[in-house]
C-alpha cells in the first residue's frame, strides 16, 4: 500500500487552506460528506501523497467530538489499495476491529473503510480504493 | 513541497513496525537521535512519503513527553524543500513561529527545522532539506 492522505481536523477551512498553500499545496477538490457531517478540501503538493482538511458541519459529528476533545491537528491516515475487501478481511484477520465491516462510499467517489484505532496503536487508519 | 513523512509517537518501535509491515510498508533506516531523545524508525510502502515511528529513549524527551500528555499517535508532518533557509524566512515572515530558527541535522543525513504548531493549527511541522 501507499499513503494516500493524511486527514486534519480544523475548525476553520478557508484559513486552513491558506496555511497550506503557504507550503506550496493547492485545492484540488472540496465537498461535504453530508452523512459524515464533514466538509471536506483535499489539497495536493508537488507529491503523489494527498492532505485531507476537515470541518465538521456541527459540533455533534464526528470531526466535531474530535475538535471539542483534542482540540485541531492530525486526524488520520488513509493507505491506498487496489484491493479493499481482501486487505479488510485479511486485517480483521489479524486482530484489527473494523469500523466500516464493508466499504463505503467517501469522498471523491472512492470506497473507503476505517478501522478502529487500537489496531493502528493509537492512529485512526482508513482504506481508500484507489 | 511535498509530504516527505509522517512522524507518529509509539510505546513500542517492534510492534509498530510489525503493525505497518501488515500494510505492506518495510523499514528502510533505523536509528537513534541522541540529542532528541529518540529512536527512530523510517518506513516506505509503495509510495514516495515515508512514515517515521518515533519511540522515546526516557520520559523527559520531546516524544516521552508528547506519550505521556496525549498517548500513541500522529505526531507531525514534514514537508520536503530544496531551500530549507529561504522557506523558513518566507514563513517566518508570514507569521511563523519556528522552532528551529535555522536548519540542524535531522535523521537520515537531511537538514531539518520545526515550526511551532500554532502556525500549523495545531499540526506540527517539520521541513526537511530533500
Amino acid at each position: 500500500m501507499r499513503l494516500h492522505h493524511v486527514g486534519i481536523a480544523v475548525e476553520d477551512l478557508e484559513e486552513a487552506k491558506a496555511r497550506y498553500q503557504s507550503l506550496g499545496f493547492r485545492v484540488v477538490a472540496e465537498g461535504e460528506v453530508a452523512h459524515q457531517g464533514v466538509r471536506v478540501a483535499l489539497l495536493r503538493g508537488e507529491g503523489e501523497a494527498l492532505l485531507e482538511l476537515l470541518s465538521p458541519l456541527g459540533p455533534e459529528t464526528p470531526v466535531g467530538r474530535f475538535l471539542a476533545k483534542r482540540g485541531p491537528g492530525l486526524h488520520h491516515l488513509a493507505f491506498a489499495t487496489p484491493q479493499i475487501e481482501e486487505d479488510l478481511a485479511r486485517l480483521k484477520a489479524e486482530g484489527a476491529k473494523l469500523i466500516d465491516e464493508a466499504p463505503r462510499p467517501g469522498f471523491g467517489g472512492h470506497r473507503v473503510a476505517f478501522l478502529h484505532p487500537s489496531f493502528g496503536l493509537g492512529v485512526l487508519w482508513e482504506l481508500v480504493e484507489a
